[in-house]
C-alpha cells in the first residue's frame, strides 16, 4: 500500500522527467504547502529548482517556509537575486527569521541584502531576542487598532493594512507608543454595530506575555486559554509582536520530544532524526549513558559486598533482575504520570502528600498483587523453600513500594529546587531503585535465611 | 512564593466570605475562564454555586466548560431549570456534547430537557459516532457560503449567522446538498474586492476528513498543515461539521498523554491524576507490570541455566546490573526516537534500512565510548583480571549495539504489521535486551574463561 506523499513524489517526477511542464504546473497549483514540501524531499538536487519555479509565487514562499533547510540551501543557492527576492518579500518576518537562523553565513547575507529596509530591521530585531523566548518566536506584523475607532472604521483599516499581516482574526487596541490597551477579535468587529467604539467592545483584560518569556510556557498558554494569538509586550506594556496559534503548535510539539527525549536519556536536539549525522546523535546520547552506567556499578558494588551470602544461596542471583525490572518499571509509571502532571500543571508542588498518599495505597495494592501471583509460581513451579519464597516476595512488596514512591517524589523535588523533572524519568529512576531494591533484598535475606 | 492561581483562589475566598458580592463580581469579571475555573476548585460545595451566579453570564458558560465533571456535576445539581436553561444555552455544541458524555444519566435527562430541541438534535447526533473519531469531537456550529454569493453578501450573511457559530476565520462553500466546494477564510473575504465571487476568490482544493478518521490523525493533520479549521465530511462529501485549532490542541495534548504513558507500560486513562482513585490507577498499571515481571523470570531462568558458572566466578555477578542496565538505556534511546520520528511521520516504514545503518554506526560508537571507560575502570579501579575484564567490555560493547537495533527495529516493525509502537518503549525493550546481553555475556565468559 504506498501513502499519499509517495504516490506524490511519483507524479511530480513522472511528469517534470517527460518535461510536462504545463500539466505539471497546474497539478502543483491543487496541492497544499506541507504536502508540497513532504515530497519535493524525494527530488534530485537537479530537478528541484526546476520544479519550485512552476510554482505560483504566493504558494511558493508557503512551501518554502515548510522545506528541510539542506533543501532551502540548495534552492537559494541555484537562484538568481530576482528569485530569492520574490521569495523573502512572500515571507513573513518570523519565518523569516527562522530562515535566517539556520542558513549559513554566505546565504544569510545574501537573504539580508533582497529583503526590503523595513523586513531587514524587524530581522534583526528579533534576532536579538534569547533562543527560544517569546520574542524569538513572535511576529512583528500584527494588525493595531485605536480604542477611538468605531467598528467599521476598524475594518476599513484592517482591509487597507492586513495583507502584509500574519493574522487579522486577532487584533490589538493600543494607545500612545503602542501601549497594549485591549483585544478584539474580527468575529467581534464584523457581528458589532458598525458605529460602535473599539473602546466599548474591546476586552481590555488581555493576558500578555513579556519578550523574555519561555517559548513553553507561550505554548501551554495557548492550550489553557483557547487563544487565537497571544500578545509579546516589553517591560512597559508596549505591544512589540504576537505568538500565532499555529506556531504555539510547533513549539508545542518540538517541546514535547524535547521532553519525551529527556525521559529517555538523550540530551534533546533540534533536528529530524534521519537528517542528523551519527557522530552528532552519539553526542546527544553517550553523557548520559556514562553517567548511568557509572550509577550502576553503585548496584554492582552492593552484590560484591554479599558476594559470601550469594555463593551460599545461588539461587537468589536468579531473581535479581525479576526484582530489578518490576522495581524500575513500577517507578518509571509513577515517574511519568507526575512528571505529565506537572507538566500540564495538573499536579503542583502542594499536591505532594496527595501523591504521596494515592502513591502509597497505589503501591501496596500493585506490590501485594505482584508478591501473591509470585508466591505462587516460587512455591509451585521453581519449588523453592518457603523462607526464599518468603524473601522473594516480601523483598517485590516493598521494592514496589519504595519505587513509587521515589518515582513520584523525586520529579516533583527536582521542579521545586528548580531542576527539569523530566531527568528524573525512567533511567534515573532505575538506577536508584536497583540499588534499594537489592539492599532490601539482602537484608530481608540476612533476616529470614541468616546468612 | 505563591503562583498566580493561588492568589486568585485567596481573593475571592476572602470576597466571598466578607459577604462583598459587588466588588467579587467586579473582580470575577477581569479574569479569564481558564483561570476562573481552575481557582474555582479550591471553593467549597456551599460557595461554589454563590460564587458562579455572580459571573456574567457569557462567561458563566466558558468557566463552566473548562471546569472538572466533578464541579460541573455539583452546580448543575444545585442549578433551578432556569439557570440550567441558560448554562446550556449559552454552550457550542462540541462543548455540550462532552458535558453529555460525562455526566451521570439522570443530569444528562436534565441537560438534554433544558435545550432547545435544535441543539437537542444536534448532540443526539454527535453522540452516534465513535469515540475518539473525528465525528465525535467536531461542532456542527460552522458558516456555510454559497459559491454565487459576492465577497458583500456573505459577509452581510455571516454577520446575520456568525453569532451562533463557533468559529467566523474560516468558512466553507458548499453546493446542493451541502457537498463541500471550497473553503474562505475571513480575512480573504475581508481583504477581497467586494463584488469578488466566492467562487473565484476561494480555496477548491480543500483538504478535509470523513466523520470516522480517528481523532488522533485529525490533530497530526493540524500540526502538518497550520489549518485554523478542519472540515469533516460524510461518505457522499457533505459537510457535516468541523474541528476548531483549539479542540485540536486539546486531543494533541491527550494524545501525548496517552504515548507518554503507554512508553511507561501504562494503559491511558482520560481522567487526570489526582481525581483517579487509587483502585483505578491500580488498574491501569498492574497488567503491564505482571505481563513484564513474568518476561523478567525469563532473565532469571537464563541465570539459573548458568548458575555453576557464575559459582566458579562470582566477580560475573557484579557486572550483571551494569550490563543490564546500560543495554535498555541504550534500547531505549533508540525506540523513544524511532516512536516519536514515527508519530511525527519523521520516519516511515520504507526508512528501515537507513534507521538500522544510522543505529549501527551510533551504537558502535557508544558501545565503544563506555567499553573503553569500563575497561580502564576495571583494570586500575576493580583490579580484575585482564580476561574477566575482556568478557565485561565486549559484553557491553555488543549489549549496546544489539539493544540499540532491537530499540529502533521493533517499533518500526509493530508498526508495520498494525500495533501501536508506543508498546515497544522502554520497559519491553529493557525486558527483551536483559534476556539477550545475560546470553551474551555468559556466551563471553564461556569462550575466554572457559567455564
Amino acid at each position: 500500500m504506498k501513502d499519499k506523499i509517495t504516490l506524490l513524489e511519483e507524479t511530480i517526477i513522472k511528469l517534470a522527467e517527460a518535461k510536462k511542464y504545463a500539466s505539471l504546473r497546474d497539478f502543483l497549483a491543487t496541492l497544499n504547502p506541507a504536502d508540497l514540501a513532504e515530497s519535493f524531499a524525494a527530488l534530485s538536487d537537479q530537478l528541484l529548482p526546476l520544479v519550485f519555479r512552476l510554482l505560483p509565487k504566493a504558494l511558493a514562499a508557503e512551501v518554502f517556509v515548510e522545506m528541510d533547510p539542506e533543501q532551502q540551501a540548495t534552492l537559494i543557492r541555484g537562484f538568481s537575486d530576482v528569485e530569492l527576492k520574490a521569495v523573502v518579500e512572500e515571507l513573513y518576518v518570523d519565518d523569516a527569521v527562522d530562515l535566517v537562523e539556520e542558513m549559513p553565513a554566505n546565504v544569510v547575507s545574501r537573504i539580508l541584502l533582497q529583503a526590503d529596509p523595513e523586513t531587514r530591521k524587524m530581522i534583526n530585531e528579533i534576532l536579538q531576542y534569547p533562543e527560544d523566548s517569546a520574542g524569538s518566536v513572535m511576529t512583528t506584523e500584527f494588525v493595531e487598532l485605536r480604542a477611538d475607532m468605531t467598528a467599521a472604521r476598524a475594518i476599513a483599516h484592517i482591509r487597507a493594512v492586513g495583507l502584509d499581516k500574519e493574522t487579522i482574526n486577532t487584533c490589538y487596541i493600543t494607545g500612545k507608543s503602542h501601549v497594549l490597551q485591549g483585544v478584539i477579535s474580527i468575529r467581534t468587529l464584523i457581528l458589532a454595530d458598525e458605529k460602535a467604539l473599539c473602546r466599548d467592545i474591546m476586552n481590555p483584560h488581555v493576558v500578555s506575555v513579556t519578550t523574555r518569556e519561555d517559548q513553553e510556557t507561550v505554548a501551554q498558554m495557548f492550550g489553557k486559554y483557547n487563544f487565537g494569538a497571544l500578545p509579546v509586550v516589553d517591560g512597559d506594556n508596549r505591544l512589540v509582536g504576537i505568538v500565532t496559534m499555529d506556531d504555539a503548535l510547533d513549539i508545542l510539539e518540538a517541546e514535547t520530544t524535547e521532553d519525551m527525549e529527556k525521559m529517555a536519556a538523550i540530551s534533546p536536539s533540534d533536528r529530524p532524526y534521519l537528517s542528523t549525522s551519527p557522530f552528532e546523535i552519539w553526542k546527544h546520547r553517550i553523557p548520559w549513558l556514562l553517567l548511568l552506567m557509572v550509577s550502576a556499578t553503585f548496584t554492582g558494588l552492593v552484590i560484591t559486598r554479599f558476594e559470601d551470602a550469594l555463593a551460599t544461596c545461588t539461587v537468589l542471583v536468579a531473581y535479581i533482575p525479576m526484582l530489578m525490572d518490576t522495581g524500575g518499571n513500577a517507578g518509571s509509571q509513577s515517574s511519568v504520570t507526575v512528571i505529565r502532571g506537572l507538566s500540564l500543571q495538573e499536579i503542583r508542588f502542594r499536591d505532594i502528600f496527595r501523591v504521596m498518599g494515592k502513591e502509597a495505597v497505589v503501591s501496596i495494592l500493585c506490590g501485594a498483587t505482584l508478591a501473591a501471583c509470585n508466591l505462587v509460581k516460587l512455591l509451585v513451579l521453581d519449588r523453592v523453600s518457603f523462607p526464599v519464597a518468603l524473601v522473594v516476595c516480601l523483598t517485590l512488596l516493598m521494592t514496589v513500594v519504595v519505587s513509587k514512591l521515589v518515582g513520584a517524589v523525586l520529579p516533583m523535588a527536582a521542579k521545586r529546587v528548580g531542576f527539569d523533572p523530566t531527568v528524573m524519568a525512567s533511567p534515573l529512576i532505575t538506577t536508584v531503585v536497583d540499588i534499594l531494591s537489592l539492599l532490601i533484598y539482602f537484608q530481608a535475606a540476612s533476616i529470614f535465611l541468616k546468612l
